[in-house]
């Protein structure tokens, strides 16, 4: 049995309650054995008897759930600086999509690179996440667009999760663009999408979701609709990429066909939101991708008083968002999608868990939950999301094991 | 002689040519002695023996002078995460200044703290300004605001310059804002400024600079006139918080008075553009703070193309701008003012070593200036501030001294 104890502040995100209620603890110890949290309170309650308990002192941090990335699309070969000051000229997204740059452009050089150097990429970036206190990240293909690529991808993050320490959760996201080899067929695009590679993916049991980007330059709504039916049908879990550039339905789509999840939104219409409530689709809003492209952000304010709740995530990507800091993406949540600290941190705990369909499993701070969770270099979740600095984790445990720490031995 | 080889790329930042001109060498070496530096160039081009040389393998990193973060608050007690969460909820920053916040909540606990305590905070946060890459730092006062306690901030200063590894800059900021105990007698403040503070400050020469906070909640124009003429008959360069939030003629107001700089500038007008353009004052921006405060950015396209210098610091200080990450406040600079990497690069070097009056020794690698130097993990300056991270630099070069390093040693 193992006894964190000297907690300041233990943030327990359990669900119940309004996104901004993360019940906390003040002066609390956490208990967990064989990876699985086994109690959470008030230190001076502790029921068990602390000799038999193997001890480590809090030093007074901040406690939080593992964080949840419950966006990325972490497996990709080379970068896009080049697109980063292009845009700061002025070039608009779609504008670099049509020369041939943005998604189209990851997908030539994640195609050239082998599964192994991808993976040695993914634990690479993997490792600085847990650093920074994140715990499971979702995981999207997409810069494949072949049977052979896409495979390729998901392989490597069955690899990361077996391999690596962090959690891992797969989509499937074909459906990113069409590929130049179908700019004149996309109907045959599509037949491979359903026919082909959605079955394969379900034989090797290689994702959890299917996702499609439903965008002027992406998929239609019909197309999106008729690929997100067979998904459901193979029984994936359902995500949509929708409204990012503008208002396109697919907020609508996510509560039509049931998805868990619809990400981006900057333009989500006010129907899409009240949809999106009445269906219990998660809202997942990225506010780097949004600082990159020096968009407005979604209407996060608007979603959670219609009763949607919002994730925060980093859509760590090469394109429009280069960025694996998930904290970070929280501060910015605060200030450009008026969140509450603490509405930020449910959003990428136990929100952000829902996101992926594992809010049984983790997320919260709760007695039979698995013992995910960081330390946290502040006193309280605003002191912490306020001060932004590098890196403010003292130390990450996931499956109850530390994973990375920079606390004095002892 | 030290030899820095194997440079992928070299950003001299020499003063000439525009912003945006940072005069990279691809593949280069940077010798130095005593300090100061000797040669930069191409490594092909290397005229000396590098047998007679102590040689470094740089690894293909991009190296930039040392950062200068030309407007921080440093020394403060205390922080304000409270209004961080207030201004989310949708209260203006004045608002809460008149509610006894903003900056007269941090001069209470400022004036409550010892020096000791002070140098000590001080301290801390230079050690990670450094592993950022940061070399030179703009100090100010203004949490004391009375005799007794803006000596302290200022004496704190010159400790931390003396015994800290980083080059400190100080300026005197008595006039932040009017104390509460002279609410009623706005004059003998200001008496108090010019006939005691302002000589005070000079007869222990522990300020290089007098700011002055020019808005409505602080100090009219015709105060902020009198004062800097006082301050500049002692021998005080000048600078100005000008224009943050309402368009109060500060620029202008600069340009009058030969100020070396004029700070935030988010409400700036065409006619403060015109006059500092013409009398050579450097704008400051401070994109981290229009971040937290969630206003749009100052028009720093604008005044680049009017021929105005743009710096990019950080504006540390426990309110409006709680980060010392100015490697991040670049890539905001990038983002939200779209300014290029390299323009950024050039605002956080040679043109704040111009702002804080230092442009003659430090702010670019070149042959007789000061060996200030980063390792950065890019390929260039682009590929630098589009991927963000906790932390891109490797090592920190300070008087041709390594004072931060997370190579592998040999």
């Amino acid at each position: 049995m193992h006894l964190l104890r000297n907690i300041g502040c233990l943030a327990t995100c359990r669900p119940d309650g309004a996104q901004g209620e993360i019940h906390e603890v003040r002066n609390a110890a956490l208990v967990w054995d064989d990876g699985t949290i086994r109690w959470a309170g008030p230190e001076d309650e502790l029921p068990f008897d602390r000799r038999s308990c193997h001890a480590f002192d809090a030093g007074g941090s901040l406690v939080v759930p593992g964080l949840v990335d419950c966006h990325t699309h972490l497996a990709f070969a080379g970068w896009r600086a080049d697109e980063f000051i292009q845009r700061i000229e002025g070039h608009g997204y779609l504008e670099i999509a049509e020369s041939g740059g943005g998604i189209l452009s990851t997908v030539r050089a994640t195609r050239a690179a082998t599964g192994e150097e991808l993976l040695d990429r993914c634990l690479s970036f993997a490792r600085r996440m847990i650093a920074l206190g994140v715990t499971t990240v979702e995981c999207k293909s997409g810069y494949g667009l072949t049977l052979a690529d896409e495979l390729k991808l998901l392989r490597v993050y069955r690899q990361l999760d077996r391999s690596g320490p962090l959690r891992i959760v797969s989509t499937f996201l074909g459906a990113h663009v069409v590929p130049p080899e179908y700019e004149a067929d996309r109907g045959g695009y599509l037949r491979s999408l359903t026919t082909e590679m959605l079955p394969a993916v379900r034989r090797e049991d290689l994702a959890t979701f299917c996702d499609v980007f439903v965008e002027e330059s992406a998929f239609t709504l019909d197309e999106a609709r008729a690929l997100l039916e067979t998904a459901r049908a193979l029984g994936f879990g359902l995500k949509i990429h929708a409204d990012q550039l503008t208002d396109g339905g697919g907020a609508r789509l996510a509560a039509d066909v049931g998805a868990v999840s619809a990400e981006h939104l900057e333009h989500v219409s006010d129907a899409g939101i009240d949809a999106m409530a009445q269906a219990g689709v998660v809202a997942v809003s990225l506010p780097l991708a949004a600082m990159y492209l020096n968009q407005d952000p979604l209407p996060a304010r608007r979603l959670i008083d219609a009763g949607v709740p919002v994730a925060v995530a980093t859509d760590f990507n090469p394109g429009t968002a280069p960025s694996f800091h998930l904290p970070f993406a929280m501060t910015l949540a605060c200030v450009r999608q008026r969140m509450t600290p603490a509405e930020a941190l449910k959003g990428a705990t136990i929100i952000a868990a829902r996101a992926v369909g594992m809010d049984d499993r983790i997320g919260s701070l709760e007695r039979g939950k698995v013992a995910d969770f960081a330390l946290i270099d502040a006193a309280d979740v605003g002191a912490w999301l306020y001060h932004l600095r590098p890196n403010a984790c003292r130390a990450t445990v996931i499956d109850g094991v530390p994973r990375w720490s920079d606390l004095p031995a002892g």
